[in-house]
Formats: structure tokens, sequence, C-alpha cells
């Protein structure tokens, strides 16, 4: 299943993608898409019903945040050997861990507002695990029963108050707006395996990344099992597990970054795409 | 004001503290305390409320975590000259920020589960600024504006992981119970200048921390003026200040740290006190 929130920003209704790409509106069966219907008895729930007797959502309509209620949402970094060669620093023995502040998570087309001075805004296209049963101290082999499914997360980084403000990288990550997550939950079963996705990113219609989850260092699986010894994973958790090569900070001669007027589009094998104006702080305020 | 939650884990009530230091049941007038009423307007009809009208609360009730829904539960690293020095670490230019898995938020006097295989479990008294407003971009002068009170927080560190895991601190900082907040959020009007107030904290009845949010480094002031230009604080979220000397990793000639059977008793002036059995994580578990 494709689940997704449409509608205004902070009004979003429930909804769920038909096999024709277009949004039914789910709201006569469950209040909103939200940690209480990720579980597995719920999603089964929601599989049962006759799709195509739910109402037509207006095309054009927008979509929000895929889950209403994410409380936590955990970055993981230089997850491909490539990315963590362009950022010159080492490959990393195990999972590195950063937060994403959850004030950034905003629909996957609503626009990114450059922060005020900003020198280094920067894109990341990243595979997202969306947490479907408290998950604490998990195996591995375990791991992805926890999963309610996959999202497509842009992980927009200020590359400037990431690595150059002091000793750890949160300050650079969590900007309002910093969180595109989206268009769709799609849940595991439709998903497969999720280290065989395609993934792609484009800035003004050049291709920038263009990678896979195959490369990942560390799988969907092993980031999960990770992560559950060292803090409790809630339903509607959102995990976004690194970026392959192709970033503004890896560019040569130069790296460069994103500016006010500029379009960046990314999306993931299975999982839809995202699109992106890029805007002023004074615009964006 | 002293806001608190009384009751079992998960099904807490909302209360307030009277002069003679009892709880009375606030459930009358809100349905918790949460986001929802930390405002100036919401915290105003709660202060025009006749507290001796409320029902009484039996003595000995548990507290629970004094917000019902706090979204981002931010930390500020070395903000005291000599915790930095013991901690061999720079004085900082700038406020280090990292992050506390809001899943780890607990009652003051619940217990505390050493994770497994924990090697560094370590305690800190803090002060914790709890937002009342949303603050994005706002000036130092108009900070305090924005705070809805203060409260104690035990910012329960393992020190293996939040140094020696990887490349940030959020590993070692938000594993489950590791953030009690409590007892009470007192509100700003009755705390008064927040950088005046006492702090201890006292490990098996032994002082280990002796200190006053006056050498600070950055003030509550700086702290919120800087974390709204790099992130939208959200009414509940809780911002735990930094601790001063005496923390285990500090102690000579070796440092030592907590294990199963320790009791950690800590309070800050005005802000009441906490205590917490810490336990092995398979009793915790």
């Amino acid at each position: 299943m494709k689940l997704c929130r449409f509608g205004p920003a902070g009004a979003e209704k429930p909804g769920i993608v038909d096999a024709d790409g277009r949004i039914r509106d789910l709201s006569g069966h469950v209040d909103d898409i939200s940690s209480a219907v990720l579980g597995k008895d719920a999603l089964a729930k929601i599989a049962a019903i006759d799709i195509a007797s739910l109402p037509l959502v207006e095309e054009g309509t927008r979509y929000g945040p895929i889950v209403a209620d994410t409380r936590q949402f955990v970055a993981i970094g230089l997850n491909f050997v490539d990315h963590a060669e362009e950022s010159n620093l080492p490959i990393p023995e195990e999972p590195v861990v950063f937060n994403k502040w959850v004030s950034c998570i905003q629909g996957p087309n609503d626009p990114v507002t450059i922060p005020k001075d900003s020198l280094k805004t920067d894109w990341e296209v990243e595979l997202g695990i969306v947490i479907g049963t408290e998950a604490n101290n998990v195996s591995e082999a375990d791991a992805l029963d926890y999963v309610a499914g996959y999202c497509v997360v842009n992980d927009v980084s200020e590359r400037h108050w990431q690595t150059e403000r002091g000793m750890t990288w949160d300050k650079g990550k969590g900007f309002p707006t910093f969180g595109p997550v989206g268009p769709w939950l799609v849940t595991s079963d439709e998903v497969g395996d999720p280290q065989n996705l395609a993934m792609w990113l484009e800035v003004n219609g050049k291709r920038m990344q263009d990678g896979s989850s195959k490369t990942m260092i560390f799988t969907c699986a092993e980031i999960v099992a990770y992560l559950s010894k060292i803090m409790k994973l809630l339903p509607g958790d959102i995990i976004t597990t690194g970026t392959p090569p192709g970033v503004g900070l890896g560019q040569k001669p130069e790296p460069w970054y994103l500016k006010a007027g500029d379009v960046v589009e990314l999306g993931i094998e299975k999982l839809g795409s995202q699109r992106q104006d890029f805007v002023a702080w004074e615009a964006g305020k």
C-alpha cells in the first residue's frame, strides 16, 4: 500500500494511492496516518478496505508529511563509502547517528527555506524507514518486523552549521523546512527488499546523485537493530539512512551550494518523487 | 505556579502544587499539562483558579514527566567552564548543541535503567527550560518571553557511547529512562532570575555536584535565542542547559560511574528535587 496525507498544511487528511496513482480519501476509515495505525493489525485493517469504493481526491492536491506525529527523526551519516570519501571523512566502523529536529518535517513538495545568512545549504536524497512497532534491543534478524514501510527523504543540510560551528552535527540538519518526507509511506510488503532501490536527485534538471540502496554500508535491518540498542524506537519514527555521493559538498573542483530560485527533484524506485523550490529566508518566513 | 503531572506512567493527570507542597488535581480545568496549556493566556487561566478548591491528591503519588507531549528535548553541552575543563574539552565559543531522544523522558523519581553492557553511566544535574510559545529567530532580549518555566533535569549520560562510538554525542544521551524531568514545571514568574539558582547532586548520599546557574557560560536567554536561529522551538520542548563540575567522568584520580543499586538525588533551588534508583538492565527491562 501507498499511504499518504493530503490537504493544506496542518489540516491534512489520511489517503491511500490507488493503482492509477490517484489519491483516495481514507478519512472514513481512520482519523489520520499516525503512530496509532502503523502496527501490523491496523495496517491489515486498512489493507482490507476496497480502495475503489473510496472518494477520489482532486488531482494536484498537496501532499503533507506522511505521518502526523513523528516523535523522533533519526539520521545516519556517511552510510555510502563514496559519500564518506567525498566528505573527506573516514568510512565508519559502526553507524554514525545524528538527529533532525522533528519541527523541520514537511510535505515532499513544500518549498524549502534557505536559512538566514546560510553559506552552504546542500541536498541529500535518502531512503527513510518508518517504524511501525516500538523497538528496543531487537536483533538484526527481527529488525524489519518493526518497520511499517519506507519513504523518500531529502536530508537537507547546512554544512557550515553542521561542521564548522561546534562539536556535533545537529545544528545544521534541522532548520525549519529541512525535512521533506514522502509523498508516500510505502508499506514493507510492497517494497520487498529495501536494499535494491535506485535513488536519484537533480538540481535544476541536472542529475547530481545517481545511486542505489544496494551500496549502503549498513543495511536497514542493521540500522534498526543498532538504534534499538541505544534508544527506544517509537511507531511513526522516521530513520533516514544516509546519502549516496553527489552532494554539493563533494563537487569538483569546488563545492557549490543551493541558492534561492533553485529547484531540487529527487526520488527512489517504488517510493515516488519530490520537488522543492528553494526560497530565500525573507520569502520563506 | 508549580505545575505537575501525577499518577501511573502513561495515565498521568494534571496537577498543581499548593502552598503546603501538596498536589491538587487540575483535571477539572485542563485535560493535561501539555503544549496546549503552556502559552501565556492558558497559563493565566490556570493562575486564576482558586487552588484551595481543588481536590487534594493522596500523598506519595508518583510524579510523571512535567509535559505530556514534549516533541524536542534539546541539550547544551559544556556550559560551565569547570565542567569543560574536567571533560578535557575546550571552553566553547558558542553553545554546543545535541539531542536527547524524547523516548527517554520519564518521571523525576522513576528508576533509571543502566543500559545493557554499559561501561560508563554518569549523572548530570541540569536546569531545564520549558518552551511556552513557538520561537523562531527571536532576539536575546525577547527570548525569555517564549519560556513557560523551568524544571530539574538529570541529563543521564553513557560516556562510552557518547564519545567513543562515532562522531556525534547523540548515541550516549537518549537510552530509555535517561531523561528524568520534574517534579515540577515552575513558571517563569515564580522563578524570577534563572541565572541565580543553586544546583546540587548526590550519589548514595555523597555530595558530588554543588553549583549554581550563575556560572553558566551561556545564559538561558542566550541559549533560547541561539537555538531559535537553527530550529523552530515548539511549546512543550525542553532545553537542558548543561551541568556544573562533579560528574563521574571528572573524578580524580580516576573517573568512576554508576552501578546497579546506586541512588542519585539532585535538585535545584526553587525547582524541587529528584531521586532515582539505578537498576541493572535485566531488572529494568
